[in-house]
């Protein structure tokens, strides 16, 4: 690619007045950027600026082409199967990765799922892996195409070589109060999802007091944009609008998110687990080329829990063994008769942080055994001393802060609450 | 002052959002930038939502004071004289300091210009009276104070020790794109005025081609801004704000604007710099309590030009030594035959500062002898062949980059122009 040269003032002036940015002004930022020649307070004035004034398609779209070009990228076409991928924006109690990889990949499509370990209230799905004794995370690139050839899925950590742009950006973004831009957001997530060469990619995007995105119309916006990103790039891509107000399952940490999976995989787990992993695993198949797959079917025939076992033998993990237990638990019980109304997701999803199941700073030690475990869901009807909710962690000193953050969290009231629909809307291409 | 912990990215946020900032959030911002424990990313995203946001008076005001509290302040109480000082926004020819200042010390007041050096295509009054021989810019506080009570006015470079914040922050919207923000450009400069300790201010707010503003509203909005906070912080202040669409004067350079502001105080000089001068000086001698001061008769008896005379030999300078002269000259010549139209300060001021009488990088040497001499002004009546403008420069070379610059900036039409007030408003307190 030959590359201009450009004043990166100016082009901080075009995005702050309003203007759009030119694809070739655009390549420079990003190489720029890369190199250190633009320098960070630079791109935080134009993050700002991208912020409060938007980009359009076509800027997201050369934004996110360019963060590519900054690293390498992976190609499964020599894998002879269709690839299908899925990515979440995030939310608490959200291990629907872990049973749907193996379910998908039981019809025979390829699933690679490059992951994340976690920071702040939602978990990592690396993280919540690797309280499974052995498992590791870290593969090569060969490691993980034979996976994919001979398992069918793999769950494994992004290599550090995709958009390094992107990585670079994010880092800034964090620390510049400029994270919810909605065309940053897009681009950095389609940027390492296009660099890792998917066929297809399912997006769940969650709106809610738990999620990312509190409000369903900016969440919408931001499903609209990756699928358009997706599109525009190659990928067969839809996205699904998934509530996140309550958390997702009854586990809510590492080890028992990994026990709720393996329960879905057994053909039993929570019904709103259930119903996602069905969910996202008939429209991945679907974007595969299989829209009439019989997903239910291989989730209780066993299928899918092969692919589970074999997959987490392949590196490294014993599925038999007895995932890690916490040394404490403390478990809180109603006070009142009645119906449960309300779970509100960020209050769990910060109590099971504090209790040690997640990071507050990058280099911080996850306990696996620590999280909080629900008894109840909302519509429930509890009597006085029934158990609602058990934190567990390793010192007992964490559940003081963890009890502050959940504190009203959970309410009790005459009424039975009104049912939210899980999956809201789906988005697919225009 | 006793300051609280605040989260700056929570402080980025509510500015993005459009929110206001609190007193006890800007002190502890500026200081804590200052420190450098908000990084210049961070302030970076904050300056472009500020940009993008605006600042409220009271939040102008904080920021303000925060970035004089940042430092030292001076105190001229001790003098028993009023103190009254002018700043100009900058423009090309703009050397009205230079008569100003002995024109206004000659009543009576203490004028103390702490001034800059020029950078770009306006020039730095320091940078003007330096093409005296022996003359000195930096006096320590005791000599400031001494020159303002025994001659009554002193030009000299501004401490380092007033306003640091500003400095840190004006360096870094420099190469962020946020210098044009108003509220930015305000607390900048009147952080540096008001802890000068000022009894009175007039602001010289610039409009048109050669100024900062191009637009009289945004200048307006920036005087007007300007002179609250000045009265907010107990200073007199009030404004005009004057057209630099065309060149101040005929001399745009250094040693030739020394020149040319010594006729002023002769008695003589443009009409346009002349007109400037003593408006400027008869609305300093009216904050100053003077308003009736026949500002005319103490240039032409010459009252000013004494003061002039001691405040030079009072530096180390010699009002009488010759100035340097430059070793090449071009003179561009007429066409056509016509009324003078137009002629363009932005032009002009880029092409003195590249014949070398201005700066492109802080560091760079000033040739005092360089600049442009305009032999006509707007509406004169010239023949083909007459001169128009006389280049100077040390180097020939540079002829050529700066005969691209001015091409086509001075028109002749068969129409006389309309005549453009100088002095387009004032603004004063509300």
């Amino acid at each position: 690619m030959s590359i201009e040269q450009f004043d990166v003032v100016d082009l901080i002036h075009t995005k702050r007045d309003g203007g759009e940015l030119e694809t070739n002004e655009i390549n420079w930022l990003v190489d720029a950027y890369t190199r250190g020649y633009v320098v960070p307070e630079q791109m935080a004035a134009l993050s700002m600026a991208i912020f409060l004034n938007g980009m359009g398609r076509r800027e997201i779209k050369d934004l996110t082409l360019a963060m590519i070009a900054s690293g390498e990228t992976m190609n499964f076409s020599g894998l002879g199967k269709v690839t299908v991928d899925k990515h979440s924006t995030g939310g608490v109690g959200d291990k629907i990765t872990l049973p749907l990889m193996p379910l998908v990949a039981a019809f025979g499509v390829a699933v690679p799922q490059l992951s994340g370990r976690g920071l702040g209230h939602t978990g990592g799905t690396l993280d919540k892996l690797e309280s499974i004794p052995g498992w590791r995370a870290e593969l090569t690139n060969s490691q993980m195409f034979a996976q994919l050839r001979d398992i069918g899925g793999v769950i494994c950590a992004a290599g550090a070589g995709l958009a390094p742009a992107d990585k670079k950006l994010y880092a800034l973004r964090d620390i510049t109060g400029t994270v919810e831009a909605i065309p940053l957001i897009a681009s950095s997530i389609m940027s390492k999802k296009i660099a890792e060469g998917t066929d297809s990619l399912v997006l769940d995007v969650k709106f809610g007091s738990g999620a990312f995105m509190k409000d369903i119309d900016r969440s919408r916006e931001l499903a609209q944009t990756m699928v358009r990103l997706g599109t525009d790039a190659g990928v067969n891509t839809s996205a699904l609008l998934t509530d996140m107000n309550v958390p997702l399952g009854l586990a809510i940490g590492n080890a028992n998110e990994v026990r709720e999976s393996v329960e879905v995989l057994s053909g039993g787990g929570p019904v709103d687990v259930v119903e996602l992993t069905v969910a996202l695993a008939r429209e991945m198949l679907t974007l595969a080329g299989q829209p009439d797959a019989d997903v239910e079917a291989a989730l209780n025939d066993g299928r899918a829990m092969d692919v589970w076992r074999r997959s987490i033998i392949a590196q490294g993990g014993d599925p038999d063994a007895e995932l890690p237990v916490s040394r404490e638990t403390h478990t809180v019980r109603a006070e009142t008769t009645g119906f449960v109304t309300d779970i509100k997701a960020l209050p769990f999803g910060i109590g099971a942080w504090r209790l040690g199941a997640g990071r507050a700073r990058p280099d911080d030690v996850v306990q696996h055994a620590a999280g909080i475990d629900l008894h109840v869901r909302p519509g429930d009807y509890v009597s006085v001393g029934q158990a609602l909710f058990t934190l567990s962690a390793d010192e007992p000193a964490r559940f003081e802060r963890a009890l502050e953050s959940v504190e009203g969290a959970l309410s009790i009231g005459l009424e039975a609450p009104a049912v939210r629909p899980l999956i809201a809307e789906k988005i697919i291409a225009e």
